[in-house]
């Protein structure tokens, strides 16, 4: 790969991406873009705009934007339309950030002429695989630069004399180790690292930033109506909001109830397992609600389906493939069930617990007629369970039939 | 179908197989064999006794078992080796009990010279299909009677009046209908129907039995260990135990926490949706601490496989294909995953939550050489994911390209 | 099921609809409107019409319709783009045509006001499933009326006496029984029962009637180029035709070369194995060569996902849920897949087989400058490959090196 | 990595290994030892010890093994039981000899004391990944060579210029490149590159080695009988074969009439397509043979669910995960269904085709009794059909309903 000319760098403002910036100028002798978003991490931009400028980027290299609105509408909502989990329980808080960061990383080096992209992720995690396949997945003529593969700054000695010999300021609580690392947006917040290494040992309280502990919570448990419309959430207790005003809220349901907390030790794309620490709180409530509204309103047979290829499509997205042709399959699959996936649920939250407790719709295939104990006036003729079972049963037998032959 | 002439009915002792019981000597003329199991439903057995001989069954035309062991451990801990839910929430209490039952009445057919069987299972239902399949696939000569899809005792009126006409004794509360239809084993009790009927109701209170309200529960967690071997539980707090003491005393401990409750629209195999409220404390407990020691026993590949077929999996024993080719060939499978999930697991139970905070295994995979944040000994070469990412990316790279030339 | 006033009648003018066609109006006393569709097998419709007209039928109730590029068009193209293949062999011919009868059958009750239709399908096989399933799915309140399953003609000498009691003329050679069963469209033709009822003897010869035998074929090979867009056929040779067209066309190949001949053991939906003789001339070449061009323009990623959800497709189709929210959301991904399934396929015919031999396209994924044992102009680094072994050897190491440990 | 000290490699005799041979020596001074299979590739092993003997290898570090037994047996046949396939096409001939090979070479390195494997694969293709995959999931602590990813011999004219100086004897038709790459085993030959890099351009016959053209093999079709045991082919034509000799003997039969030759464009796991030219005579005869036993033997459910598996085995086994939890949690899955697959297939073999024509076996699960079109003696109730039909309508009739609320 040939030197970069100019580059535009994922820059949060904080310590590790000034010191990256620095070090694309001083490595490269590039011009460097920054690229500042608002994914609902809960941290002011203007900050970030400020350091870049004292960094000596120029006012028009500097980027700043408030996805919250896409982020939540064009990949949060996709995703929760598919009821993805990821081995089980991880509601993809991180993975399903990143793309959204690569695109516009893509598209503000078309704007600007940029023929680099650069991001702070480390080479053992998952996020380097998944910003630099997204950016490769929209240019494949993009260079992707990862300094932390790259440079020789392999401590924090080394970083802070780095950041002292190039004038970067360092905040006095950023001199010592972060006792774990952080990473959060609008949908989740995830700790992991350094106290958090050991499996076997349960993770100190203060690990969690955004989630009351569940014994902290309230005694009374509140409840939330969320309507849906073709699988996507558009209103809270019949107050229709936008994608991202829903998920802020059911954020502040969520975390003053201790909802949404996972301590999970997972296995990373690059090979190893990690331990994780997340807190889902509205997406948690989210995917509650967006099951309790699909029971009522899809068919088992789309449902079965569904199920079926979940798990694959939470690997795609884990694995940093949202922009790849089988993530976009399996999303026409999966929007494609949602048609009549409209109606509202209510859900009780309780220290921890998040449950759908009654759910409607006008486009409902419960059928009271059908299921009753009571006479149901010809809906469903019993007799019919007769021919039902006994061509199910068929190839049953004729197994039957074959082994006691062999043995007999 | 011709006549039976000896009957094994899978009697409860209550009043319906009582009615049945009477119904099959009445309208065959046959010899009716009563099989009453315990399956940890919390019911005395003996009464059964007595009311069989009471209604003419000879003493040794009466089977009284007690199954709990191998209900445990030849149908439940099988199928929380492959974490199995049915629709994403369901831990499929009925559905695994079916099986055995139909197993011993097959058997006890075969002891006794009987050519069928009778359950009392309606015809809408999905136990029907559970028996019938069941008992098919073990005897492909055996006939199997389903009053309730026969008979023309249609109504509670009409049950009642065939009961007193016969002599079989009518309990007080049995008089009126029951406020909704309960299953229950030692895995999970379900309640259904009447008040249940509307799923945009919420169910009232009383229809919990087995566990306490979350809100009612102790105000203080409190933790449990699990010990595996080869993915089954065989330990609580490091007190080895049979299967069935096992869940026997996770149930204890989830029901008073308040642990396990689902309120749940299913969709049953014969076509309709049915919405069901299960309470499974034990199960729950197990399912995440099965989940918490296979985070760190089970590699990536056969997690990943075994999440991809557990679906269909989950269907096979919620539709009664227990006794079937294929489950037994998904068994062979989620079993050879197993080999090495040994370990312990430390669950926090709270108002509700069963939450695995802590899990350790001397088969662990979790390397933290491998993920630490700390110097790593060169155990992980940060520069190979260079090549894993490059890889990885390159069919996407060649798309993009394909489609920029396109559009060039 | 009240009794019919007004039946659509699925009517061929051969002998066992014209006496269901009787039968109909006898037994119920109903209005009867026939319905004969030209899905390409071979026959002319107008004596068809005849002998409706000759049964009493008025003429405004006879309905005939050439319906083969709707087939080919809408039922066979997008099975087609799955490369569907029941159980791994069978093109799925038969199962396809079923779906557009009964579609057509409904949209005809609409269109005169019938309450009900009727085929003349048996109740051992799975043509009555794919009627009943798609008339129901597209009219629920639809009567369905399944004569085999209900009168009292169970025997070829009360068929022929209801029918010489009734006036139906009887051809000579329909006086014995037939040798087999046939079925024929566009797509396909099947032959199965009495001569083939034994699946360890061979066919005898004189059951193909659409293929030359093999070896009475051409002794040189002949080329076709077929061309596709969109994953589609829309020319052969390089001259553009309808999809009937260019079926019509390649069944002319694929039969003077012998090709498409399958002898088959298949096990229907309804529970028993059934052998069947297949000929599919034109849709084997079709599938070859629609294969041939996902090769070069189907990236990987993309093709193994159809290919995981192959064989549920075919079975859902084989099945008869071709109007299924599951076979549609199938659909979609599958469509999603063949946005650049274009460009052309040159297949060689000789002697049975049809083999791609070569396939070109503008939308091609293949690079020669990426694959080349020649010298690559640095379009691929060796060294990559490196890394991606390492990452994805990890889990296997760390798996390893656990088993030693335990044994160590 | 440090440097290699003593290095087993695989080694073939010919020019590329004997140059690798001679690199190791002279670029890590370490001890050689070399491995040479026979795989049934058709080539003599004995002239590959002289020469390893004149490179100066000593003769106790020079292992000739003779695998086709153990290949045949513990890797093609367990395969051959799923039906495997790669992109619906390809028999994987090459992809399962690499893990055994890797199994000789750890197993050689763990005898004489080796800390390290060599192989000739290059950097662009699969082999390097199944074997370096192989090598780690057997022994996490070996070191791979990989000299084709390290040297600088990057053209032929350096590779000769090497040869040269280092007293490496050069066939003189290995002088000029080869037209294009072969391997070869006893399951198939395949052709690669150079000639073969223009899909669009049909392969030329020379191409073709192991088998006869189609237009030039025998005018007359030849019949060939294969008897299975629980999945594995046991004789041919009724004599009991080991399993090398059956293959070996099936590559003569399909060699003769043509049969087994594949022209594909595949995705290799590296990221790129690809175009081979595959001929596997007698896996092709086997594979259409497995097929026709399992039609009469095996039940659909067990069937459908191998179906649904294949891809996922195929592409593990493609992409070198032989040795991995998942391959073998798939494998022991397939073995489970295949205890009953038992019985012979008659194969006709004709220009090219090898179709099943009779199939027979005393575990048949076909009954004449269930399927006949004659009386069938009440083995089926045709009226069980409506039953059947009307339960797996239900929810298609309940969607249909809702539509058509909405719409009204």
């Amino acid at each position: 790969m040939s030197a970069p000319k100019k580059v535009v760098l994922a820059y949060s403002g904080g310590l590790d991406t000034s010191i990256i910036l620095k070090w694309l100028q001083t490595e490269y002798g590039c011009e460097v873009v920054t690229f500042t978003a608002d994914l609902g991490q809960g941290e002011e931009l203007e900050p970030a705009r400020k350091k870049a400028e004292m960094l000596g980027i120029r006012p028009e290299n500097i980027y700043i934007e408030d996805l919250r609105e896409e982020f939540v509408r064009d990949f949060v909502f996709p995703m929760m339309r598919a009821n993805a989990l990821y081995e089980g329980l991880y509601l993809l808080g991180t993975s399903i950030a990143r793309p959204l960061i690569s695109k516009r990383l893509v598209e503000i080096a078309a704007m600007t002429g940029a023929d680099a992209v650069a991001h702070g992720a480390t080479g053992k995690g998952n996020d380097q695989v998944r910003f630099e396949l997204s950016a490769y997945a929209l240019n494949p003529e993009i260079k992707v630069i990862a300094p932390w593969r790259l440079w020789s700054l392999t401590s924090r000695t080394k970083l802070l004399e780095f950041a002292e010999a190039n004038q970067i300021p360092i905040a006095k609580d950023k001199r010592g180790e972060a006792p774990f690392s952080v990473d959060a947006n609008l949908l989740h917040t995830s700790s992991e690292g350094k106290v958090l290494e050991n499996p076997g040992e349960e993770a100190p309280d203060y690990v969690y930033q955004r989630t009351v502990h569940p014994e902290d919570a309230p005694d009374a448990p509140e409840m939330v109506e969320i309507t849906f419309e073709k699988g996507d959430a558009v209103a809270i207790d019949g107050v229709a909001m936008s994608p991202a005003a829903i998920l802020t809220r059911l954020n502040e349901l969520g975390g003053k109830h201790g909802v949404g907390r996972l301590d999970l030790v997972e296995n990373r794309f690059v090979g190893m397992k990690s331990r994780g620490i997340y807190e889902t709180p509205g997406g948690t409530i989210l995917l509650e609600a967006h099951r309790g509204i699909e029971q009522i309103t899809l068919d088992s047979g789309a449902g079965h389906l569904k199920d079926s290829i979940m798990p694959r499509y939470a690997e795609l997205i884990y694995n940093g493939f949202w922009f790849s042709p089988e993530r976009e399959m399996l999303q026409a699959l999966i929007d494609k069930s949602q048609e009549h996936v409209t109606g509202t649920v209510r859900v009780k939250l309780y220290k921890g617990l998040a449950r759908t407790v009654a759910r409607w719709s006008d486009r409902s295939l419960y059928s009271e007629a059908h299921v009753t104990f009571e006479e149901d006036a010809g809906a469903y003729d019993q007799k019919d369970a007769q021919g039902f079972i006994q061509l199910n049963a068929l190839r049953l037998k004729l197994i039957a039939s074959r082994n006691r032959r062999l043995k007999g």
